[in-house]
């Protein structure tokens, strides 16, 4: 069996979700020369493209120095890919003429809407000499698209492989065998398969394609990729030596593996409860992993968001619009750094000294101790925030503030605590910035705006002064610096902090200097 | 299908052979609370047994105060299990009796081998009131035992369940099956599946079992369980709800799964290459799980010693003995510890001035400072010493010392760096201690006592003077401890520490005052 098909590792490429395409120069050597010992076909080291909004690193672009020193290295076949979505054919020739010679295999990730335009795409690359290889998402719902096995009698002599990708990790072997066979009763190409782990699936669905003549194999090292990840090359390997006979070096395996273990224990991709409900219910996993790994949303406010999501519910109702009937000139926003807690009295006697400023609570955590104050609060319920709200105010009694969420409608859903229910409001618009809409500090700054402020004082935007900080905190970190940038180019109101910031941006004024 | 198979879920049992079976009480309530809303029909508590030598948490002995309170705050079926192997019929009293009426199930590990000797003990177990389940190992050898199969009509009427467990978690569906078949041609009773996950095929084992007929199977939150782990718990109720329609109350499962995410961080349990390995060649993982987690080897030793395993090289040559001609008064055994590198050049100063003591390189890790000297030096080459030895010496054209190794057969095999074969020995015994025999420190004391010594001193023994320590460097100064009192007991020959040494049996000695 195993001299039946090919296995392609895309380490590099799929792992580049989680480190933006930037790997140590020395990790990718180590890669390519445990590589070079294993009986792993194609090597894919990442994407080709045309110059995208924001930084995306090395292996997102793939420069052809870069290519042509792994080129020098490897003995193996090399492989870029490109996203149909993003590359018309004119692109073709500025992508792709600076590494002929240097690349075999050009694949192609195609929505399964857009197999035509991806066939044209493929004739072009074809022309240019390379072997092309079709990745086609979705292959749970391809019998939904009208036109999509009729039109894969076109496939036939453009593509060299065309694989089959479970984008959801949610395909069990009876459906690999099922969709097999409806794609060869349509096309003569050479499958392939890329299967994703969210059910621990990725091994058996691809011993089960081997099995029913599939000819090419994704894997990637330790299973490295987007959301909870792929079929693990060493797993595979591992199998297929004990199994049918395949001569491994282990020691070369082994230093692939260890090569990945740091950037595993920072990065903790693979499976895990979120993912295996959205694989198992095939919802994207795009949000799954950023709620997963940037925004640290508890579990089940990420399970009640794909459960809405699954039932259709959306758990998005329409809330009363936010339309304050006066302004608020002075705004307090207390985020959820250790400032806030740290300066929590003076804090108080602050608020108390000025019962007509009005408290925004970015984020509930450092809320309770405000809990007896007269002036009017409102509480940003972001996310899993109402949960938050909840754990907080064990005791609502007390509650007299009201609740915004952001406009309808919301990823995360629609979670307002049963008893602040008839106080809550949500946002008309955020609209001071086009990026991070979904997080706190966008629903305060708008809130803020909203209430007609012309002087914002803020608390509890720290900028993680500890070091070192975790790359979630960075992410965090560089959202909210960005919103105070778009916050200050499009409103003139000033933003102060009150206690020593990292945040660059915000002009300070101390706390304790606006006391009596 | 759901309502034809039961679920029982053993993450206490199983996962304590990552806590040494104590776990938090708040973590065991929260569990509790969280299977209460759950399609989970039975919990394992853990095991009841006989005092063992040496320390085992709570949940290895269940005291019946602790079961109690689980009763009291569980809506589930309670379940102990029994080591045949410690447990004969006239322990029956005193171990179950006081956990009568509060335990439902006693399960029974069993080695195939003595399936005769539990199916006695199940019969007194069974006349105590209690359902009994059998938990019958290696599965995937089964057939290699001559009576096993016809002996399994003694089964019927004596167990409520026997279970087929995947001890080296190397099965495919396919042998599930066969099984299955083979083990319903000779007995009627019900059948249960305990998967383990080393090649992610817990969940696909787990229901192709049921589709065939087993009505009970385990799992365990997160996979939590020996070595490579279980089915989990929370991804094969993902899949009965999505798949197969069961109502599951998401926010419990997340609880149980979040709760347990400080310990997975913790101890890292879960598959990896050593483990794939072992799995997929049917290699016992117990040995496994101690090199990957106590003794950090590196992969490549480990999955060496695997592969030799596997092919009963068991790369184990016999060493010419070591059989020293004269005798060394004074010895200074050099460990791995920070302190011998700190004071390296007093250290080599004193064995400068004290030409005729032996060295004895307990680690190679400090040992290249050394390169230079004239005195006699001995590396003990343990598990992967030789290939750090390598790496520490990139030139052994300076090597004039000899290496030992532990005797004749070894677990982690041969491993000699090519270079000085002519120079390396194996101890004929290690016989000073029963316990650890298999370590570093055990071999350079051993050596020790064969050259003759009647003084020894040593250094790098600091005993983890940094906090917090890792529960690996804990198991490790443990075992160091238990060495070091081993060697009092046994021999007059005093040790003394050069360096202030956490371990409080060695004398110390300071290293400055022996300085000319």
């Amino acid at each position: 069996m195993v001299d039946m098909f090919k296995i392609l590792d895309c380490t590099i490429r799929d792992g580049g979700y989680y480190t933006n395409w930037d790997f140590n120069k020395a990790l990718v050597d180590q890669y390519i020369e445990s590589m070079n010992k294993l009986p792993v076909d194609y090597l894919e080291i990442g994407y080709r493209s045309k110059p995208l909004q924001g930084y995306l690193g090395k292996y997102f672009y793939n420069p052809s120095y870069e290519l042509l020193d792994l080129k020098s290295k490897s003995n193996k076949k090399l492989v870029v890919i490109l996203n149909e979505k993003d590359v018309r054919v004119e692109h073709l020739d500025e992508l792709l003429t600076p590494i002929k010679g240097i690349i075999d295999m050009v694949r192609i990730a195609i929505d399964p809407e857009h197999l035509g335009r991806a066939i044209s795409l493929a004739e072009g690359i074809k022309k240019m000499g390379f072997e092309v290889g079709f990745n086609v998402m979705y292959m749970s719902k391809w019998n939904q698209y009208s036109n999509f096995m009729g039109d894969l009698k076109f496939v036939d002599g453009v593509a060299d492989y065309f694989y089959m990708v479970d984008s959801y990790g949610g395909v069990f072997p009876k459906d690999v065998i099922e969709t097999i066979g409806l794609v060869k009763s349509n096309t003569a190409v050479k499958l392939g398969f890329h299967g994703h782990n969210n059910l621990e699936l990725a091994l058996i669905n691809s011993l089960t394609a081997v099995e029913h003549g599939v000819e090419i194999i994704d894997s990637t090292v330790w299973g490295m990729g987007r959301g909870a990840g792929n079929l693990k090359t060493e797993l595979l390997l591992a199998v297929l030596n004990s199994k049918y006979g395949l001569s491994i070096d282990f020691n070369a395996l082994g230093d692939a593996v260890s090569a990945f273990d740091d950037l595993l224990r920072k990065y903790e991709w693979g499976t895990n409860l979120p993912y295996m409900i959205s694989g198992s219910n095939s919802l994207p996993q795009k949000d799954v992993m950023d709620w997963v790994t940037t925004r640290f949303y508890s579990f089940n406010s990420i399970i009640r968001a794909l459960q809405n999501q699954k039932e259709k519910v959306k758990d998005n109702e329409r809330l009363p619009l936010f339309e304050p009937q006066s302004k608020s000139k002075q705004i307090l926003i207390i985020a959820g750094g250790k400032s806030a807690s740290e300066h929590a009295s003076a804090v108080l006697e602050f608020v108390k000294q000025n019962e007509d400023m009005t408290i925004i609570h970015a984020s509930s955590k450092n809320a309770y101790s405000y809990k007896d104050i007269k002036n009017e609060q409102i509480f940003c319920l972001i996310g899993n925030e109402g949960r938050r709200m909840e754990k907080v105010f064990d005791d609502f009694g007390h509650f007299n503030g009201i609740c915004v969420l952001p406009p309808y409608p919301r990823k995360m859903g629609t979670y307002v605590p049963e008893l602040v229910y008839g106080r809550t409001f949500e946002l008309p618009a955020i609209d001071f910035t086009s990026d991070f809409k979904d997080s706190h500090t966008a629903l305060a700054l708008q809130t803020a705006l909203t209430l007609g402020a012309e002087k914002i004082y803020v608390i509890g935007y720290d900028g993680y002064q500890d070091v070192p900080i975790s790359s979630k905190e960075r992410t965090l970190t560089n959202e909210n610096e960005a919103l105070f940038a778009a916050f200050h180019d499009t409103s003139d109101v000033e933003l102060y902090t009150l206690i020593s910031s990292n945040y660059s941006i915000l002009k300070e004024q101390s706390l304790y200097s606006l006391l009596d």
